[in-house]
């Protein structure tokens, strides 16, 4: 009997990765390209068919009854419904990028081609491969550089009007706050995204004089979320309360999510969340702390199952299942 | 031929409206009974079910092929899934009351019989009835003693995993900000309410010790929304101002609303969006200060077609439509 796989590709801002991917969640065989910094799109669209064909002669090389279901794509910006790349801030690509057209080209015969943006593939993953099989109605976020996230209703992934929910990075925490990447005040990602706990440990440094942290010796440039949660392991009081400020204000923006979409649980994934229950634990008590009481002590925070390295691609693959489903 | 209708009832803190409506949502006959604040519930439901057979034989007078397909209900902390009131702090009956159970047991073969909270019925009955025919995507917000919302996706009402999504007025505000009915501190419903715009009237004549505003003179008790806007439109300082606030705060809540979901439009239903563009205008700019660049200039906001008297029946009526599309 033939093996049917997914081909799941991750289109970052510096680098394209592309995998094979099992009905497991298990990346077979993997490769990347740049995502050039400038240059036309047909050329590295050209590039990408390229290394996708090249994965799969790989794959079935070591299995010559594999059957390939198709290309999920997760990339910034990515809409599902036009099958497009629109504006993305932290790629090359300008304007509006036909993304799935163009590949179809490429891959005229092959069953599903679909794009979303990675959050939301992410959030797919996690339904086909992880944490949340048999959930019907749960919520991703993605802690990383930014926040992303995906909203699962129903079994299926809302993309809204336009192809975009699920922006729940930039719903806003602290009226008048910090400054998010995006231009607007106080937004959930400029204060739980990784930069965002770096910025978190520069105030309170700078608020408690806090001369005798570990943390006090290292440029703004130099510090990054991995040495926050080993300051807070040997614990340093400002490490420990970046972490208590970080959960104080996730917990208030997952509790404004709860009060959208009464979810099943909120899967965290990310870097950040590594450091279990020093975030997990502020996030959980301060989201209880904004809940109405019919929601109070009912909604799951659990970390992502999937795995971090692979993830992105991994997630990706999923749409392909998740199309095959209709 | 037959003209199919279906019944719509509105459960509220001390009254309980029932009326009759048509396929275009006119209410062909009404009636109400109270609310009781106190006693058993299942005499509650004997009533109940008298007055519906009572509004049935008035229309049937009225036209006798009229064939009634069902009953829809709308009730704080109304549980779709269940058919269960659970909980609600404004009605007298504890825990959590069997409602549709109980009911059926006086309408055994009535065809749909369904029971949401007030707001995602009026969410409902703008689908079926209102400005949002032939939106697939769209929320709706109730601004009146509390703040509601009924949350549309992809032509479903949004439930979430136990029945209770769509609290949006719950969502915070001003982390640390005013106390809410429901106890949390800084929700929207304690800034956008009617009783929100009260307090932000209150907060600004002591901010200014504004004694030459045209609202000094009113207690805290007498002092409604209704007179704000009428010393609003009389160019009174304050009064302008509350607008501008609630605008304000409302446009905030919208645009975390619109990063959730990505809705095609949201509207606004009650008492406060008399006001016209007293509130609209400041909302629709202050949403859009919020909003990432894909969203921007995309969203409507835009008053309910709802007529404001029969809305809660009207809305609840049309959940019986909605149950028969299944």
């Amino acid at each position: 009997m033939n093996k049917k796989v997914a081909i799941g590709v991750d289109i970052g801002g510096t680098n394209t990765a592309i995998g094979v991917v099992d009905p497991e969640g298990n990346v077979m065989v993997k490769d990347n390209i740049p995502t050039p910094s400038h240059g036309n799109i047909e050329k590295y669209i050209a590039d990408l068919a390229g290394a996708i064909n090249e994965v799969i002669k790989s794959v079935s090389l070591l299995n010559k009854d594999i059957e390939i279901l198709g290309i999920g794509i997760g990339a910034p910006n990515g809409n599902y419904y036009s099958g497009t790349i629109e504006y993305a801030p932290n790629l090359s690509f300008k304007g509006v990028v036909r993304l799935i057209d163009l590949l179809r080209g490429h891959f005229p015969k092959m069953e599903a081609l679909a794009l979303t943006n990675d959050a939301n593939a992410a959030a797919i993953g996690e339904m086909i491969y992880g944490g949340a099989k048999g959930m019907r109605n749960f919520v991703m976020f993605t802690l990383g550089t930014g926040v992303g996230s995906g909203i699962i209703v129903n079994g299926d992934l809302v993309y809204g009007h336009d192809g975009f929910a699920g922006e729940c990075g930039h719903t806003t925490l602290v009226p008048g706050g910090r400054r998010c990447g995006c231009g607007a005040l106080g937004h959930l990602e400029a204060y739980c995204s990784a930069p965002g706990m770096k910025r978190t440990a520069f105030e309170l440094m700078a608020f408690y004089h806090a001369a005798d942290s570990l943390l006090a010796d290292k440029s703004y440039n130099e510090l990054d979320s991995k040495m926050i949660y080993e300051a807070a392991v040997q614990g340093d009081k400002i490490a420990l309360e970046v972490f208590e400020k970080t959960g104080a204000w996730l917990g208030q923006g997952l509790a404004d999510t709860v009060h959208h979409l009464s979810p099943e649980a909120i899967f965290l994934f990310g870097g950040p969340t590594a450091a279990g229950d020093f975030i997990f634990k502020p996030t959980k008590e301060h989201m209880e702390k904004h809940l109405l009481p019919i929601f109070k002590d009912k909604i799951k925070i659990l970390p992502s199952k999937l795995k971090s390295g692979d993830a992105a691609i991994v997630g990706a693959s999923a749409l392909v299942w998740k199309e095959l489903e209709k």
